[in-house]
């Protein structure tokens, strides 16, 4: 672009052009036919509540108009289902969204920023794309190690920590005691950011109960994973009061989808749906559990919506294993971290997507040898 | 928070907690009571076209699945539509959230950054956000001034300039020709951000036509306008492929509604829908301009889907006349920045709500005395 070139900031320079993942339509266009069965992206195949559905659908004609800026019908209802105040809670553009804007009011160029090595790659995403330094401690027994993360934080003095639980590669996670020790021993000025996406799938004792007079954690919490609406980019965050103000300063007011916002108010009110996804849920872990030690490999256990099961061997093993699950025609995903990434995540599926999983694992086990 | 309080970067403590609009919902609440007519924010009351709310209503069941990230088939028909190349089309969440990203490439603290004095208050707050410092020109005629803004990025040093075209609150527009004059006197290493969010409503011959062989030039186009799709955040840019690349450093890749993607794609398709709300939003227009003349109010021209009305004195006469207006329940919002601050600023509608405007001017006129 010779000397007229567009002006990058010295950051935005610096930074590679990269997607933190490759999405399945993109693998379908390139393999010039559709997957069998989409079990790579922990969505929800079974689908978001009939209610949701239709709420969506009344909603359709009517958005011509911008959705409200406040979310103040959602975040009323979700205010009720957590017993919290509405100033407690912050609608955004899915937990991607929130993600993006909770770096932004944090971290600047320099900034420590303390993950797992091998964690969600959209906040590492975010925390390069404004010029944080990460540090990286490793899983401990497939799972995050909290400890290990705080201690992290207050050697390199960290504003922002990011933990997930449940955890998504692995699916593992920790009782809300473990988090509620983590929380006590977080250094000053440290704010953890607890992302619970998975929440809804884990056991009774897992979630760390919220309080909101602790401005040093904040909750994400999403529609995409139980709620079945990834596709309609709404989520939310709950936090202390000042720091859910504070993205204000940053966030796009208007940017929310207004049937999506819907879309998440009916899906709230569904809980009958929610349980009914939930049983699914549980009955496909059981049998891609199954279908895993049928073929000799040891799913882990799991408090998500999916299974992370390990092949074995090495990280070359599993990805030539993923590599012809793909090339059948099912979509997965993988780890990408040693010893992790010996592992294959498969999203829990309806009968006839895991009928084609089990078709295809052993085939793709033999050509991978 | 004392000392646990969450550490703000230095650049969002310093900014404030503003909003750039207030929403009609949040104005409702306030009053305990819904507007008669929403002509505020310029979106078209006359909707989406049949088959774009056909198209989200069936979208609305799949919405488990994350949108593609790439947006490829509707980038594939707007590179159909523009005659262009995929790769200079960009699909976002709308201008809003385009702007965002392009501020962020192009803006870091301290960096100038020019526009008119009254422009589109989003633009500013993305910068001010990213830490940009606005140099403002101001309106010439009632209109943006072309050689102005190039004069002065080439005075500031700027790497990014704004321009509406039509503009947006005043209604104006500049000819091809005029906009062509404007682009062939960028200074190197500066970026023209064409707004044409309703270029659609403008008379044949505004619109520049679009080299992507131009790094200097970056073109936004909207579905929330003259599609009638304000709530489904979806918009999109053009420009050199460089340029539109260097978004994938910085967007949020999965951020666009699986059931906006649907719904654009199939408004594009259906131009026989176009045609009939640009007919309405012209009749809008002339009656809304009737309406004001009826009142002793001086109508400017338009080449969008509003009417800014001169109310014949100063800013505070104005925002007193809306005030009135709001309190009889027509949503409507006005310029900022003096002298176009003597003017209100009307949405196309359609009967019923002109209706209600129509009845409500007299007295809120009166009142207003």
């Amino acid at each position: 672009m010779t000397d007229r070139a567009p002006r990058l900031t010295p950051l935005v320079a610096s930074l590679p052009a990269t997607v933190p993942f490759v999405g399945p339509e993109t693998q379908e266009r390139a393999m010039g036919r559709p997957f069998l069965a989409r079990l790579g992206a922990n969505e929800s195949v079974f689908g978001p509540a009939p209610e949701a559905i239709e709420a969506m659908r009344r909603a359709a004609a009517a958005v011509w108009k911008y959705g409200d800026a406040q979310n103040h019908e959602l975040r009323a209802a979700l205010a009720g289902k957590h017993g919290l105040a509405m100033e407690n809670i912050l609608v955004g553009t899915g937990i991607d969204g929130l993600l993006g804007n909770l770096v932004r009011l944090l971290v600047t160029e320099g900034t420590p920023v303390v993950t797992s090595d091998g964690a969600y790659p959209t906040f590492n995403y975010h925390v390069g794309g404004f010029g944080g330094v990460l540090h990286k401690v490793p899983y401990r027994d497939d799972a995050e190690d909290p400890q290990a993360l705080v201690a992290r934080a207050a050697e390199v003095d960290a504003p922002l920590i990011y933990l997930s639980n449940p955890d998504n590669p692995m699916g593992s996670w920790h009782d809300a005691g473990t988090i509620r020790a983590m929380i006590a021993s977080l250094p000053s000025g440290a704010v953890l950011c607890l992302d619970e996406a998975y929440g809804e799938f884990a056991p009774e004792g897992t979630l760390a109960k919220i309080d909101v007079g602790n401005p040093q954690v904040i909750h994400m919490r999403t529609f995409s994973k139980a709620y079945g609406m990834a596709g309609a980019r709404i989520g939310y965050a709950i936090g202390h009061a000042d720091l859910i103000a504070a993205f204000d300063r940053v966030r796009d007011h208007f940017g929310v989808n207004r049937i999506a916002q819907e879309g998440a108010l009916a899906a709230l009110g569904a809980t009958g749906w929610l349980a009914h996804v939930l049983e699914q849920v549980a009955h496909a872990r059981a049998r891609i559990a199954r279908i895993a030690r049928d073929h000799g490999l040891t799913p882990l256990p799991s408090a998500t919506n999916f299974v992370t099961i390990d092949c074995g061997r090495d990280g070359d093993y599993a990805r030539a294993v993923l590599k012809e699950l793909v090339a059948r025609g099912i979509f997965v995903r993988m780890p990408f971290v040693a010893p992790q990434d010996r592992c294959i995540r498969i999203s829990a599926g309806t009968g006839p997507e895991l009928d084609a999983f089990e078709a295809a694992l052993g085939p793709a086990l033999g050509a991978a040898q």
